[in-house]
């Protein structure tokens, strides 16, 4: 058995030891083929069957209703930045989307959405320095507007949305790269959901897009065609060669979540986990947490400790023993626990003792 | 040892075992840091050096002068059929650009760079079924063009280009996809050279992108921030997180081309490859070459046979033999044997003996 670390790092993130094992014990002969899976064709039965197997499995653990379709798109969340300004847009001829700035990923999803047409930003956190989700005013809901985005777990913050808001015939817009089956969402609440899939469901090189089927069909003019999501819809996200092997993980991912529970069980274990880590912030006044508690992420944990040296010295340390890439978004700075779906109770539970002992001897 | 065929697919196409090898053997463990190369940060700095490795062994490899930047871009060739009419048609007032038709990614080409621009092909094969590149007229080098785009070897045709036209001023742009780094190129005559990953560099999810440095900076309005070359330049090609699984392929491929002795040993290598098959294709007249003996490409060897029903007995046998994946593109029918750098002359000599026994059986 190789040394593994604990690894706290916001993504790409730790997977299941299980799953590393089978793709090691599997890399040279794909489903009987006797080539890998990286080698063989992505229009091969084999493979087009995995990609229509995952998007079932996606299906299912998400409980996405038929009005909905599901995308593999290239290039991770980032590209969905574009993505969906590029589809949506168009929606209404005034061109216009509203978004929620809660931090560095809202920011740069507006600042990307800005290229394509009108963008305002109703509310921000900038003033709370973004320790919480900023309060929407329903006469900002605009209703010329073409969609409404909402970034709903904020990695670098800490912060995460506990109810969405109404916003009437507004589509909604979600990019949940960093709590996608994590918890439970009714999918039908949104117009569009987005995310990449390695924080949880899997490796960095592909995005999960989960469209309501009535929204596709206006996409801009200059609209790559491979981020037109009817154009990938109509090609089973085959429009060009995929990413294979993210792909595969994926699947690998998404079987390994169902063995877990599902996604209940799956939401209930990351509550548990996350509140070994907030019990220790709470306990004292030594670590100071950003969010605001009725704002926190279960999936980032962020804390900063009394100052610049303990802070420095407690991530030399945590990463000498054996906890890694605890070190904070530099937007954010401080700690950062990332400890998605596949961060063990364990993992966590050495954290929360290292932090324990290290306010015992640097307090 | 697990079973292993011999893979003829276009792409994804077979590996190295050694390189397979090496990725299960440290699947568990990336450079000593007891995490997974698909767990870590793409900001780590082990993978930043893996990055920048990768880099300086593709200038090195292919001699790219410091006039031109190596990028590395999310989603493939195709992606760059948008990137290319996106960065360039801005050089110049009329954004417009020409293009040579020679075959089916070369039509993909036109048909997405037609959403960003005009776009004119000034030459086609259609008129002898794409069995060779046809002539470009000095007079159709417009010079208000802001490029003109050749797809250097056509995957589904089996042709190649083997001289570059002059055309002046106006930038080149050379769609490598398929035959990048399997043989010498002179990358000055380029403005921009651009290759998916998934042949001859390794897997799915990536393409080269080497662009000429001053050609930089000419985006469209609307152009998403991930396909700016000059953003990608400026950020190291690291402006969200890239695929790193895929780079990290591709730097034990070019490690691998380099201990095979370099690109113009693989060249060598490549063509005697290639020319074990047409020696059997032009021996009799059994099997009928699809591709002009001037325009033969070395990756990929189209031909068939002189009836359908001994055409499906021929891929069904071939498959029953372990000769993997030599269908041919559904544009072109026929058989299609894809021979990338990682094709060993092994396999090679495995599909001319089985061709030769096929036709003896068969004639």
């Amino acid at each position: 058995v190789p040394h593994r670390v604990h690894n706290f790092n916001a993504g790409p993130s730790t997977l299941p030891v299980s799953v590393l094992e089978r793709i090691q014990s599997e890399l040279l002969d794909f489903a009987g083929l006797g080539a890998s899976v990286i080698e063989v064709s992505h229009r091969s039965q084999e493979f087009m069957r995995l990609v229509e197997e995952t998007r079932e499995q996606v299906r299912r653990l998400m409980n996405v209703p038929a009005s909905h379709a599901i995308l593999f798109c290239h290039g991770g969340g980032h590209m969905q930045f574009s993505a969906v300004p590029l589809n949506l847009l168009g929606l209404k001829p005034a061109r216009k989307a509203l978004y929620v700035d809660t931090g560095n990923f809202a920011l740069r999803a507006i600042e990307d959405a800005s290229r394509q047409g009108y963008i305002r930003t109703i509310a921000s956190g900038r003033n709370t320095d973004y320790d919480r989700i900023p309060e929407l005013e329903p006469g900002d809901l605009d209703p010329d507007a073409s969609y409404l985005h909402l970034t709903t777990n904020n990695t670098a913050m800490g912060t995460r949305w506990n109810a969405w808001p109404d916003a009437g015939a507004i589509p909604l817009v979600g990019d949940m790269t960093s709590d996608i089956l994590s918890r439970r969402v009714e999918v039908s609440r949104f117009g569009v959901i987005y995310a990449s899939a390695q924080k949880n469901v899997g490796i960095a090189g592909v995005s999960v897009v989960i469209v309501r089927k009535d929204l596709m069909g206006h996409a801009l003019p200059g609209t790559p065609s491979l981020l037109d999501y009817r154009q990938l819809h109509e090609d089973g996200s085959l429009t060009n060669t995929v990413p294979t092997f993210t792909l595969y993980v994926m699947k690998l991912l998404l079987e390994w979540l169902d063995d877990q529970g599902g996604l209940e069980a799956m939401e209930q274990a990351n509550a548990r986990k996350a509140k070994l880590l907030y019990d220790v912030l709470d306990r004292g006044a030594y670590y100071r947490a950003f969010a605001h508690r009725a704002h926190r992420s279960d999936m980032n944990i962020t804390f900063t400790l009394p100052d610049a040296a303990r802070l420095e010295r407690f991530l030399a340390q945590a990463h000498e023993n054996g906890l890694y890439a605890l070190k904070g978004h530099s937007f954010r700075g401080g700690v950062r626990a990332s400890i998605y779906n596949a961060m063990p109770e364990a993992g966590v539970r050495a954290l929360a003792e290292f932090m324990t002992e290290f306010e015992r001897r640097n307090g």
